[in-house]
């Protein structure tokens, strides 16, 4: 059956597998010194934004992806202040992090200002805390200023980037994960996006390796559905500092002061759950 | 981007998205009584069957619907010995029920051979339990077998259904499950796949009041990652008569006699997770 061009398809031609989307128009596309950025009106996601023509982020599914990127480390970690964010240029991983009462500090560290621009007018929900005087939004090389940054200065550090081609290539070295470990206080964490455990098994495989040599006390995915990325199936890898990943804040989670949509104490332990030829080919 | 020919596309045009593998060629179509069989060799998901055009089973990542469909309800039992499979044609659920060695009898019981024929000649390692002693293969309709089969003669029964449309409709029915619950051993248990979390929750919560209005004590859904079918993002759910479905053989799990490529005794438990909006919308 053919799609015409009322459909925008992203195609994964590593694994054959294409997914599309019903569009209704096309409402924006520029491209900047980093990458194109598309914004779509779909018949049935809501808005969406595409970079290179790889899907980034939909109305309709955008919570999993920002829910499973935050509150899992968040409430893994004792009490988490001060945040970085490498990435996450359309500010939801953010917004979800500033939800949490504690943190003192949220950092945006995004490459291309123009994607948040372009969130603040077509994802305005997922912008809702970019005003929250503890949220700041940098628009500079993220790996730069990791360097730069001051040893032991975050509690959390969350890599919300694209996959792991073009800009985003040197986020998912040994190099700057070690940089990374660095500006981590003790007991900190660090988050990355991890792609898919039925597409990019070897990548994470590689990622693990990559953080236990950089010198991470733990090293431990987080998995869930995700229907406008490849497969459908998504991981973040959490690495801590000194700390124990499989413990949580249960009652803390169970109290929470806001509403979430996926994530609860029960997803939370159930994303922790390896299955058998993953955990074949992590075991360290 | 556009796909040629060379792709096959379902749509699913209730969520205006679509699904696509690349083929490299179409092996086999006909038109059965009941609908029409399409067998196609992928560039990367292994051999793929559709049924009137919709995904089937595909040789790369069938283990995770087959595994979630026998081998959570199995150990959740505390000594099955009688299954009845309806539907499940391509064998896979068939093999890994009698992957059990306390099982002494699965029938699967198929409204269309032409299945079976097929998944013999193109999915063997599917059918490789087909001649076990043990198994039994009818093909005659499922709802009429249920009516007429003797009151308290199973310890578990498998819905492994197409979509609740066209020949699967019945399925997906109060009296249906009524009927069920009364050839259901006391302690026995039901289980149907549900559909998609994302797309589907008016099914699913549809499904949790008929369930429950049919007589069953206990209603619990599974859930997992699907690449092929809508969303990525699968479920299946569980009804017990006088059972607690939350609780499990753990140990049997951790000890059994057989491989399995995604469930373990963790992946269980995460299945049985419910995200917040699932919570809400099937709370008895």
């Amino acid at each position: 059956m053919a799609l015409d061009d009322r459909w925008f398809t992203e195609i994964n031609a590593d694994n054959g597998a294409a997914f599309s989307l019903q569009i209704k128009e096309k409402l924006h596309e520029e491209q900047t010194p980093y990458q194109r950025i598309s914004i779509y009106e779909t018949t049935h996601f809501g808005t969406l934004m595409t970079i290179d023509d790889l899907y980034m982020v939909s109305d309709r599914e955008n919570f999993l992806y920002h829910e499973m990127m935050s509150h899992p480390a968040l409430f893994t970690h004792d009490d988490p202040k001060d945040v970085l964010i490498i990435g996450g240029g359309d500010c939801g991983t953010l917004r979800e992090v500033l939800r949490h009462p504690g943190v003192r500090r949220a950092q945006q560290v995004e490459i291309d200002a123009r994607v948040t621009r372009l969130a603040e007018k077509y994802f305005p929900e997922l912008c809702a805390s970019n005003n929250d005087p503890r949220a700041e939004l940098h628009f500079v090389d993220g790996i730069k200023w990791v360097k730069d940054a001051q040893p032991e200065s975050y509690d959390l550090i969350v890599i919300d980037s694209t996959d792991p081609v073009g800009p985003a290539e040197g986020l998912f070295t040994e190099a700057f994960h070690r940089d990374c470990l660095r500006i981590l206080r003790p007991g900190g964490i660090f988050i990355q996006q991890s792609e898919s455990p039925l597409y990019h098994m070897k990548l994470i495989a590689s990622l693990y390796g990559a953080l236990r040599r950089a010198g991470y006390s733990d090293v431990q995915s987080l998995q869930f559905p995700q229907a406008i990325y490849p497969s459908g199936w998504w991981s973040a890898t959490m690495a801590g500092k000194g700390r124990d990943l499989t413990k949580f804040r249960e009652t803390a989670v169970r109290n929470k002061v806001f509403d979430t949509v996926y994530y609860n104490a029960e997803i939370h332990r159930a994303a922790l759950a390896m299955p058998e030829f993953f955990r074949k080919q992590v075991k360290g």
